[in-house]
């Protein structure tokens, strides 16, 4: 259980709280959110706060803010004291019985809780808040032990799921792992996932299938993450051997993204490599390809210049540049020109003898 | 097993066959897939084709066409033989191999897997063709029955899922199900799904819950319809306050659209009713809401003077001028307003006390 974070929460009301006692104005300090305050360590695997904080001190110009975030932290407290959980809406519409703390507009009130999720240094997760969105599917080789509704341990086995899969929930933070796979295949499109799931892929392999569904949620790069921590196993990405899938969708799972640099210690999976589909992959299986679109150039070129992940890597410049070479894009379904079985039976086979070819 | 959709297609290519030693153009009948060839009664609950029919005749100006939709055939009846699946991507890759008769684009081998579904009167599914997305989750008190690897009955309980879900596969033909849940209540937001299953809300309303994540999909349709058919238990839909919820959302799931009439049959659940939000919702639980933006005021408009499902309940009309009149849309997630707990503890309760007096 978070109980940290109640103590932090705790200790930081009790500041304002004494402060106030000493009639002296209440301080509330939180690091700054923007790429000016970002480091990129390929040691530490994620963009890190350089530690630029901002103050908020009660005045009659930011009363208005200084109470929300009190009210927020203090809803937050509720939360975590009641094992319960908000969604951000949730949060904005809890806020109307707030009197003249009430947040008119949802923006405002996940600009608050951004603050409070930066100043205690968790991911709003832990602090009871959890997206609308979740997204991610498993089936494999994991058994995931959550709870039920007296507390007690409930053990979720995803080998025993058919052709359907475990939807990851919302909030993670509660779940435990058990597992003796090998590895996680985390893969762009539900579609390569249920061929994979149809040919019982994770039984021979001895692995754990995780359908991210295009750019995974935070909730679905949470729980890899911490599957991965926990389960001390390799991570890796198959996904579609275009731009976007490079970077929209590896980069963010690997090293996490510049605009909230807070959290991609929790979010991001700096162990992740690249299985494919690689532009190499294009030329050694003779894969049908589309032609790149503008958008897909513009956003391979911006990598190379400005992506600071990029630039640390050698192999990605290369095998960017080698795709800009060759003008063209692939899918992962594209396998299936040499039978549906192929992406099974061959590729990944082929693939997973020498892992340590794959792209970092 | 869909044998009899096997039997179909080896029936319409021994007619094509048969042609061919006598001499004689072979043809193809199919539905004219069109708005035109459509008509909605009441009593059926979803809109209906109404008979037109086009033809295919082997010409040289329809070869490639020709070809293509009997190489189609072939491939359905090779996947459903072989108990295997193609998505619609992998269809179009395979044709990759086809000589003459691949496609260049994917629209070209949807639009012929569109014809053949037509052709043969059934859903896509029932020939081995999924779609890429799926999406539907479920929770609460079902157990799923789908097959294993040795295709030895699997059984998924659905109340064994803490707080994830059970993900609905992208094909569902195969399902079974055991169940004596007294109703299902199909939930528009992944945010409204996880409050009720946090408070373990299944379990005393003895029901399923659904999450449809925004407009569902077909495979969340087709689950949603062959659970309700087989478990004969009324469905009702939880959505947000709005004219995308009530016609976007509501009226696909219940009805259908017009322009894949000749899918609705499998696809609609016409025995679907709608528990809320409505717009009287707002008055009596004095709920937050927000103005109508201008397209909801273009929806709710165009949905009188042009939805034949609407023109076909006045009460639906009501509800629509109430909603204008008021001015404003409401969202499942403002009952937080009086408290997380409030949608399970008053309003699911009160509500579920009528489903007769749900808007149809």
């Amino acid at each position: 259980m978070p109980k940290p974070v109640l103590k932090k929460i705790v200790e930081e009301a009790d500041g304002v709280y004494q402060s106030i006692l000493k009639r002296r104005k209440p301080r509330m300090h939180m690091p700054v959110r923007a790429l000016a305050n970002v480091r990129y360590s390929p040691k530490v695997g994620y963009f890190e706060l350089i530690g630029k904080r901002k103050e908020r001190t009660l005045t009659v110009g930011t009363v208005k803010t200084f109470a929300q975030s009190l009210k927020m932290m203090a809803l937050s407290k509720d939360l975590i004291q009641g094992d319960d959980i908000a969604s951000k809406r949730e949060a904005y519409y809890i806020s109307k019985n707030w009197g003249d703390a009430r947040f008119d507009e949802q923006e405002e009130s996940d600009t608050v809780m951004d603050d409070i999720e930066a100043m205690f240094e968790v991911n709003r997760e832990q602090l009871g808040f959890i997206p609308e969105e979740h997204g991610g599917e498993v089936a494999g080789r994991l058994t995931v032990i959550d709870r039920d509704d007296k507390g007690k341990p409930l053990a979720i086995d995803c080998t025993r799921f058919g052709s359907g899969a475990y939807s990851i929930p919302i909030s993670v933070e509660h779940l435990k792992f058990e597992s003796h796979a090998k590895f996680i295949i985390a893969i762009e499109t539900a579609g390569m996932f249920q061929r994979l799931v149809k040919h019982n892929y994770w039984k021979d392999a001895n692995c754990i299938l995780i359908s991210m569904g295009g750019v995974p949620t935070r909730a679905c790069r949470r729980f890899i993450r911490r599957l991965a921590d926990k389960m001390r196993i390799p991570v890796y990405a198959f996904v579609d051997g275009d731009p976007y899938g490079y970077f929209n969708i590896y980069r963010t799972l690997k090293a996490g993204s510049g605009n909230a640099a807070h959290l991609n210690q929790f979010f991001c999976v700096p162990i992740a490599s690249f299985l494919g589909v690689t532009p190499q992959d294009v030329i050694d299986y003779k894969l049908p390809t589309h032609p790149l679109k503008d958008v897909d150039i513009k956003r391979a070129k911006d990598a190379l210049r400005n992506d600071p992940f990029v630039k640390h890597h050698t192999e990605w410049q290369a095998a960017i540049n080698q795709m800009l070479k060759m003008g063209v894009r692939v899918e992962q379904q594209a396998f299936a020109k040499h039978g549906l079985d192929f992406v099974v039976k061959d590729y990944l086979p082929a693939k997973l003898k020498n892992p340590k070819k794959f792209l970092p």
